[in-house]
């Protein structure tokens, strides 16, 4: 059987990037590798918009998270994060693990933070240093209004830290533009990679204060990766294998352009959301912050979404993500970025109707397949 | 040009390895994924000749050590480290970065550390709580007596861990009969695939400590991995690819079986030594102390060791490595391990010669290649 991977990470890799895996390594500290490491860097800065300095990382995404914030905050130290599914909840671990003290802005899950309530915060205690917010909520698929909160963060003497890893390369996200001064990514979603390897993007403003957080740390020393930055080299022996694959994602990636990305993940998304629709089923999301990164979809009652994706998964070989937290077997996520095409989203459609039906929800057959269908040929 | 390479990390990788680094990714919240996780583990046991925890990071060996370091220490503790090479350095770094209070044995570089002195040290100082050795030190082709070590450690409260990223599956490491607490690897020496993931092994002794440090950590934190490990998971997403690339690399290790694979490997060191000796080239490791792992050779007086190793490569295809800190341009590092044959050694000493008569270093045509050859025959 011929499966389909719609998850919101890991995504299905790239056909030159698999190629590019299986490929003999070479040494990293070569002429060669480093060439690699420059193409990947630029392409990075491309993708982020931004000239910023970026520092590869090999470890996941939450490695990456937690090396934003044990170098730009030190035990005491204040900060805003937002409660609103589970990857913003672990910025809010992330700056307890280390001692700093995390005003979490409690929002529903379905909902994105209001800007507003972030420049309230800030206004109230002038002591915040950081703002850890999340462009893409990968476990509702909200996406977050960066543009609008970077306004708010750029007034002070704040830094804005965007976590990025499911949304970067699939929506919008301008670094510099929008003020972010740390962002955040990682190879297994929009990149189409295996994860392992993550990226840090850092502005001028989180540099500095990389230089005087008195936290303990060397492996994800940012101070270490900023000198290996300037000399195109890392500061620890990479995942060399995933250097080489982003090579070929970025070289996919800057052949398609990134508008054009956005705007064909725009299209799936909105087939996705007028599938749910003419089956009658309610998104988590709400229509204001909806992601086109993944949609979640509510899963009718009386219906184990547990077991739906599962059988998706084990008898018709299509894997998407099921509910996350206190929305285990309640949603389906199905994700569509880095080289889902509409072919693959029909499949998707065609078999979660197949599934809904076996399990006893009612439905006009084929009706949130063709609604789709009508929106990818519209 | 069919290129080889024979450094000491990365080493090339197995072909069954290269064809699942390729594959389609699956998702690794399921059973499929579940199942690699298992065999991976068992298969480390195998090699890790140990019961123990082990614990799959997703980071370089460096990353791993210092989980080993902020897990077992706290700041103020003291603990002994090696300083004998780059690697043995590192500990006392990782300790220094925690606020422990490492007592650092200097050893020349291409000694090993007399266990003697670290039984002194512990005698003297009862506080001690943990001693860093290297089974392998990468950077001098030497390796310690662990066995020896772990006696004089496990008559204290102390516990030992042992540095084994390029010594593991190479030559031999028994966990468990030694007494070695925490044993750190890596997949890309003697597992042959690329870097990015790691591994811990964890005593019941060192779990109590790991249970007890008051290190601010995270991505780290070896609570969250002793938890997935027993739920057979990984705390943070994991690099599949390297993780299912690791069920061949094991499979082919438990077939050849260790003891095989190590008597292999000392016939090749046995080779490049017996290489080095014909052409009168001294090698940097004691005979007492010499490692199985690379053969590190003194480059005689006149030639440059940093172009030699250079014009190896980018002419002919071969690539070793040179030295590190204050031996670079003064050594050549030949490693034999993972898939390394008589062949690959045979071709790595006859470009050796070709380039060291090029730079004017005289002596006999082929009598390295010749001294190997004849202890390959016998």
């Amino acid at each position: 059987m011929d499966t389909i991977l719609l998850t919101p990470g890991p995504t299905m890799i790239l056909d030159e990037a698999r190629e590019a895996l299986g490929r003999p390594i070479i040494h990293h500290r070569t002429p060669q590798f480093q060439a690699n490491i420059k193409e990947v860097i630029e392409g990075l800065q491309y993708v982020y918009q931004t000239k910023n300095d970026i520092y590869l990382m090999t470890c996941s995404g939450t490695g990456a998270m937690e090396a934003t914030v044990c170098n730009l905050l030190s035990p005491g130290d204040e900060a805003i994060t937002v409660n609103g599914g589970k990857f913003g909840e672990r910025w809010a671990e992330l700056c307890e693990a280390y001692d700093a003290k995390p005003t979490v802005i409690d929002v529903e899950w379905g909902q994105a933070v209001d800007p507003e309530k972030i420049r309230e915060h800030l206004k109230a205690n002038p002591k915040i240093k950081a703002v850890f917010v999340t462009l893409n909520e990968t476990s509702t698929g909200v996406v977050s209004d960066i543009e609008a909160i970077g306004k708010v963060v750029a007034e002070t003497d704040a830094v804005m830290i965007v976590d990025a890893v499911s949304g970067l390369g699939v929506v919008d996200c301008q670094t510099d533009k929008w003020k972010a001064d740390m962002v955040v990514s990682g190879s297994h979603k929009g990149f189409m990679l295996p994860p392992g390897l993550a990226f840090i993007s850092a502005s001028e403003k989180a540099i500095k204060l990389i230089n005087s957080s008195t936290n303990r740390r060397f492996y994800f020393d940012l101070r270490k990766s900023k000198k290996a930055f300037e000399a195109t080299d890392t500061p620890f022996t990479p995942a060399i294998g995933i250097v080489i694959g982003m090579v070929e994602s970025l070289r996919w990636m800057r052949e398609k352009g990134i508008e054009n990305l956005f705007a064909h993940y725009e299209r799936l998304a909105k087939g996705c959301r007028a599938a749910a629709k003419a089956l009658d089923l309610k998104l988590l999301a709400d229509e204001s912050c909806i992601s086109n990164v993944l949609t979640a979809i509510h899963i009718p009652e009386g219906v184990d979404g547990g077991k739906l994706v599962k059988t998706m998964r084990d008898t018709h070989g299509v894997t998407c993500a099921g509910g996350q937290g206190h929305l285990k077997g309640k949603i389906i996520r199905i994700a569509h970025m880095g080289i889902v095409n509409e072919d693959h989203i029909i499949r998707c459609l065609e078999t979660f109707e197949l599934v809904l039906k076996e399990m006893g929800y009612s439905f006009t057959d084929q009706a949130g397949v063709n609604a789709a269908k009508a929106v990818f040929n519209s």
